[in-house]
């Protein structure tokens, strides 16, 4: 029988990240694909003896059918956490969705149409663009540089020809390039939207892995226009099999997430809502955090200096101050897919850049991922990239 | 800032379940408005001993992302499951999702585009109904006696001037009305379909929860053509605030429906799916199933009886024979919202019918649950919702 789909579907694509991160999963593998914590450093008896007491004090409200909005001491929780980053808010207008993710779908579902002018970063995370996809939205995609976005260009979108619906944007610690958006790049760019009517999206899963010093605070904290959306994740600082992220955002707005939520799967797990919300009742967040950031802090160092010793001259890579990754900018226009496709026959896999530009791909980027694995591993694996771009670099050289 | 949200979300509308569910939650409330399980009847003790030997087995695997479809040995026992209801399967065509409700949502996703023909049961689910109406269909609903659907009906619209996108069902002890389909009507609705385009989406949350006999098999058993997309849960099996769903479709359809899970938020929480999988390997999950049946059966029973001598004539009732809820149609026309306002000032609950009509809502219905508390409660509960029906019935005839 033959079978139409709706015309959104065309507009989609699968997740190169998914393939790969199928594909490369076994315990063989060095992976620098993943976006993934080490499970190493999951606090696994804490949680074991947490769902015991979740279940035992409150298992109706674990097991039965919850509140939309999500469970209301979890979101209390969530505005204290809110409010350490400067945020003002309450429980009110936090909405729990399955993941940050889902936030991103979520707002694709409120906010637009087809055709609707889309402003992301160059490159971006790409599970953003696939769920926006969905929506047919026009992107207009921004250069960036170590600051954070160019403002002029940004500027020049806000008061161009097509009104622009909304800006997603990740300010800290970006997957895919590690970077950080300086204060003053902030404060510019919320500035650049005064007056227009246009939303910005603030993705923040990686903040709080800030390798040194307080978590840089998100631009939602300076917003007086209710113009901004957070959105928070668990995932990244806790562990994200459990899927539970939330989303900050002003009354008219929350009440349309509120619904769309609804409509979509009725709530998030109640069971591991309760299982968070009794972690941060019970123990210290920050302690976690610290373990996490100094451990990602040691292994992003491995890979810088490995990627100086071992990767040829001419090539470029941020050097992230908190999160989980570094991009990393090839010379010569080699491909990143011919270099995954040798290293994957060394059982070493990353991400190539191609899939993390909504709008005219980079194919001789790379996305490393260094926080699921030691130092040790890194090196070894960063090693078997360097010789293989560089044998690369000197099939090309000779080819010229 | 003046905001602009998408067109979908003027098509949209808060659930009346959720909302008259939240404001009568209270322990002092009889309500019949949920579709819950009773809480006192789920395996805490046994899933607090799964979550520890979950963790301690599998800790990576449970709090780690994880595969969009879902965890493949949960998805090898659904295979098994569906088995026992005449449908053969494996894994690679079923998907999880976090909870049956995930799967509408996702349905309209990968299926509907503006002005898509829908067929629904008259009266039908009420989160269905919303979940679609982000997609903005048109429905045609199709009348129902106590054996199934009006097949004629069916015939007429799928054979007349719009081509139908799908039809979306409960065959199984639907939600609202309690309603078996008969199978000859599953067959006579399932041939209706031949030489059409137009795909069946059936919803099968209830099927498990017959009171007696084997468990009916769903149409998808029947479905020689690739038709047939089936919903399962877990959610009224076992308990639904671990929001652990699954789909079973066609290859070329399950792609499009992991395509849209993976851009929608990843995949389901790991550590549910992994609970779930461990009670389902450890369990006996029919004793479970067999303890709601003889539960909700006795509870029913009384519903019934209640009903029969607290309200008055020419009201009629459904006489399910599994799953949740009875559908009650009012003699004179009285509005059950009225019943609600006044029932709630003695703090006893249900859903009036309306919101379960994609067309032409009848205002006279009310659906009951009877599946929440003990037969005691329920008399009483009918008791007083039988007094106010009376009491209305005489002002109206009176005023007449």
């Amino acid at each position: 029988m033959p079978i139409t789909f709706a015309r959104r579907m065309q507009h989609t694509r699968p997740s190169d990240i998914r393939e790969i991160l199928v594909k490369t999963s076994g315990g063989d593998y060095i992976s620098f694909a993943g976006g993934v914590p080490d499970p190493e450093l999951f606090p696994v008896e804490r949680l074991s003896e947490l769902a015991q007491k979740v279940l035992r004090e409150h298992p109706a409200r674990a097991l039965q059918y919850g509140p939309t909005p999500g469970l209301l001491p979890l979101r209390e929780k969530i505005v204290a956490l809110m409010a350490k980053i400067g945020v003002a808010t309450d429980s009110d207008h936090v909405q729990i969705v399955t993941g940050a993710q889902q936030g991103i779908g979520l707002s694709g579902t409120i906010f637009l149409d087809p055709g609707d002018v889309v402003i992301v970063e160059r490159p971006t995370y790409s599970a953003a663009i696939n769920a926006f996809d969905l929506f047919r939205p026009t992107y207009l995609d921004v250069e960036s540089d170590d600051e954070g976005p160019d403002i002029e260009q940004v500027r020049q979108i806000l008061h161009g020809e097509q009104p622009v619906k909304l800006a997603y944007v990740i300010p800290n610690f970006q997957n895919p390039s590690g970077r950080l958006w300086s204060a003053a790049r902030r404060q510019a760019f919320l500035e650049a939207f005064a007056g227009t009517e246009t939303l910005i999206v603030e993705d923040d899963p990686y903040g709080q892995l800030a390798f040194k010093g307080e978590p840089p605070q998100p631009i939602k904290a300076s917003d007086q226009d209710e113009r901004v959306v957070y959105l928070g994740s668990f995932s990244k600082v806790l562990c994200p099999g459990l899927r539970v992220g939330w989303i900050v955002a002003s009354s008219e707005i929350m009440a349309q997430y509120n619904l769309a939520k609804q409509n979509h799967d009725l709530h998030t797990s109640a069971f591991d809502q309760e299982l968070i919300n009794a972690y941060l009742e019970e123990e210290d967040l920050s302690a976690q955090i610290e373990r996490l950031r100094s451990s990602y802090a040691a292994r992003c160092q491995a890979m810088l200096t490995a990627l100086g010793n071992e990767f040829p001259a001419g090539t470029r890579f941020t050097r992230p101050e908190g999160g989980l990754f570094t991009w990393v900018e090839l010379p010569g226009g080699i491909n990143a897919r011919k270099i995954l496709a040798l290293a994957m026959r060394e059982k070493v896999s990353f991400i190539p850049g191609e899939g993390f530009y909504a709008t005219q791909p980079c194919p001789s980027t790379m996305r490393l991922n260094f926080s699921a694995m030691g130092p040790e591993k890194i090196e070894q694996g960063i090693a078997i990239l360097g010789r293989i771009v560089r044998n690369l670099l000197d099939q090309s050289n000779r080819q010229v």
